[in-house]
């Protein structure tokens, strides 16, 4: 009997119909080939985390025999324990660490507990776009159905060299439409990747209210809460009237310092919530890494004391972020790009229509115009972005057309060559016209 | 509205109907209550693991940017390569490492991906008993249907001391007649927890037959490879003609390194089956912690040269817990248990029959007989071990009434708290009978 023949009886199972595929198997194996400068993924190209790594050196080599062995399943004591201080202190209600708050092998799986312990085939979830690419399949995954709406660029039409993050909005009679009897769930990214966007108080209260009528649970995924530039703010939807009993909220450590590697993430609410994702965790990886686990409480314990200073380091990244992000911006605009300036987190999303009379893009096959222009800046800019569609349902796909994402959490150096590549590349767009 | 009410819009999904229990959590919690000595949970309580954790700490105070950010999702590259190097060698075969092994957050995650990616609605999966108890809810998440055979000990009418653990055997005809066109997946533990069983080269050809006649993929779950104490020797599924092409094996690097609170594991086998687990596990977690398969691949990096020698640290392992096995059956055998010697592991299932008609176990309410035992044991004798029957079908438990089983990965201190308290305890029983 061939392999083949074998294979053949093992096809994937049906719910994972729609989930084969994804963006970054196909744009890492771009990097491989093309060795473009790569401003794709989300992380740090140089080590951004201070003191971080040395407390897990500290930990790992010191005489506790246990920091090597299983930990309680549902979170390593010591974490909860402070995760429990730091999120009681900024939602101001009192969060208990052995029953409200589940650790989890990094956000990913955070998403992936809770819409397992949650949705059942027929329940509806829905789901704002851009989205992060993990939504969509492991909805589908537990018998879900997605109903998509997208945040619209309400000021696409202005003449300005950029669009502010705060004009990405929800169109508020779309939103009440989707809401029915059999919405279960919606998922909320805020701060919001890739626009950068930061849901506002008003916000919040009219995704809150619907949540409320149609008894609906809010999984916020807000991954990217210490990395707001100011004057924005981080609103916690779990800290809303009423909407503590209905949210499930997701932190991630990778993202607070800046150790995307370290896979470690967390969900906090209500403790009958909690439950359903934690019986989802148990039968999926039953417990997390316990040295990392140790490790990050005392990062916590570190930090909690300064967190109203601009000494503490969830404080401080923006800080730090914010030349970064404006002389990015300043490099997309002079090279005819019109960017999304946003006001947390390390993508932009930029408009390259400008440009688009001016490139041949026909000898890429995709048949998303964003993914020709993603793959031809590769290949021939040797710069890479990640194209938006990939954020988008098939039928909304159209709306990122003419959109690129790019990444800006990298060394000085390297956004000063994105710049340089760029703006030759601009020179010689140009040059064409003439 | 009240918490209550809202609650009950989420119940679990059907999906989890059977899952919601862990013999776990409840033994976890009489530690905590009854602060028993503790043979419950399979970890050493003492450093076994040598220069293993000094590796994490010395690459985590590196100048590697990258070690602390995401690697690649199916597996670090040099985790990867080293497997490949490992595997290859112990199977005879070439393994590609970048198409035929996926790493995992644990041998649990492995289980969970690989289910996932292969079992629909519907399909029957063969689980042997007793089995490590997340196999049943985990095929049942996925909508599969267990068929469940149990090993049975064939010298149970012996009046030996002590039970070996060659006599727990599969039945041949009742193996067959499992066997049917809707079988998908058999799932072989081998060493096998908690028997200590080691699977012989007949047995497994018995086993890979029926594979090959209904086309059936073998989940072989070795994660006790390295546990084996002489003459007993571990033979992979993976290597039988024939096999190669319809084996997915999964590997531990908590078991093999002693350090289970690093939560790496493993798969390897074909590229088709492998691609199925990886789909699952891309939707389920994403990546594996970076700083943990970095220092992982340096520890086999170090450990492949000396493979052969007695001096390797797999190799090392049995010879060290040989003394702590054989003192700790001394003392079942010596306290009124008949213990099965275990071939290989760090556990014992050891039954207590001749000593039941002298302890009044009627305080306890649970139904199976096991349970009320193992918690009068921690109550009264202060002693935990586990009650065998967690890791059966509910139409089967019965078949563990009389069994306990303990952990003896344990420092020798712990050994000789645990025979003094055994030691008393008889004495206590045989006063009692006169």
């Amino acid at each position: 009997m061939s392999f083949l023949q074998i294979g053949s009886k093992y096809p994937l199972p049906r719910r994972f119909k729609d989930c084969t595929y994804s963006v970054w198997t196909e744009f890492v194996d771009l990097v491989t080939t093309h060795k473009p400068l790569n401003l794709g993924q989300g992380f740090p190209d140089y080590p951004a985390f201070d003191f971080v790594p040395s407390i897990l050196a500290q930990i790992s080599d010191s005489k506790n025999d246990l920091i090597h062995q299983y930990t309680r399943g549902f979170g390593h004591p010591r974490l909860v324990n402070v995760l429990s201080k730091l999120y009681s202190k900024l939602i101001n209600r009192s969060i208990n660490p052995f029953t409200e708050i589940l650790i989890t092998c990094g956000a990913y799986e955070a998403i992936h507990s809770a819409i397992s312990g949650l949705i059942d085939t027929g329940d509806e979830v829905v789901i704002m776009e851009p989205y992060y690419d993990c939504y969509e399949p492991i909805v589908r995954l537990f018998g879900g159905i997605p109903r998509f709406i997208a945040l619209k660029n309400i000021d696409v039409n202005s003449e300005k060299d950029a669009f502010s993050s705060k004009s990405w909005q929800l169109n508020r009679n779309e939103l009440e439409n989707i809401f029915n009897e059999k919405t279960k769930l919606i998922i909320l990214n805020t701060p919001h990747n890739p626009t950068g966007k930061v849901f506002i108080r008003e916000e919040l209260e009219m995704i809150g209210n619907l949540c409320k009528k149609y008894n609906v649970v809010c999984l916020s995924d807000e991954v990217y809460e210490w990395l707001v530039y100011k004057p924005a703010v981080h609103v916690r939807i779990a800290s809303l009237p009423g909407m503590w009993e209905r949210t499930l909220t997701i932190g991630s450590a990778g993202k607070t310092f800046s150790v995307t590697g370290w896979k470690c993430g967390w969900l906090y609410g209500p403790d009958y919530l909690i439950k359903n994702a934690s019986i989802a965790h148990q039968n999926n990886i039953y417990t997390y890494c316990t040295p990392i686990q140790e490790a990050l409480a005392i990062c916590f314990e570190k930090e909690i004391p300064k967190l109203d200073s601009p000494d503490c380091y969830f404080q401080n990244l923006s800080i730090k972020l914010l030349p970064k992000r404006d002389a990015f911006m300043k490099t997309l605009i002079n090279t005819g790009f019109k960017p999304t300036i946003p006001d947390a987190g390390y993508f932009v999303v930029a408009d390259w229509s400008k440009q688009s009379s001016k490139i041949d893009l026909s000898s890429e096959k995709d048949v998303e115009e964003d993914y020709k222009f993603a793959k031809w800046m590769t290949k021939n800019v040797k710069l890479l972005g990640i194209p938006p569609s990939a954020f988008y349902s098939k039928e909304h796909k159209n709306l990122a057309s003419h959109l690129i994402r790019f990444c800006f959490f990298k060394k000085d150096e390297t956004l000063n060559q994105a710049r340089d590549i760029l703006t030759n590349w601009k020179k010689s767009l140009d040059g064409c016209k003439l």
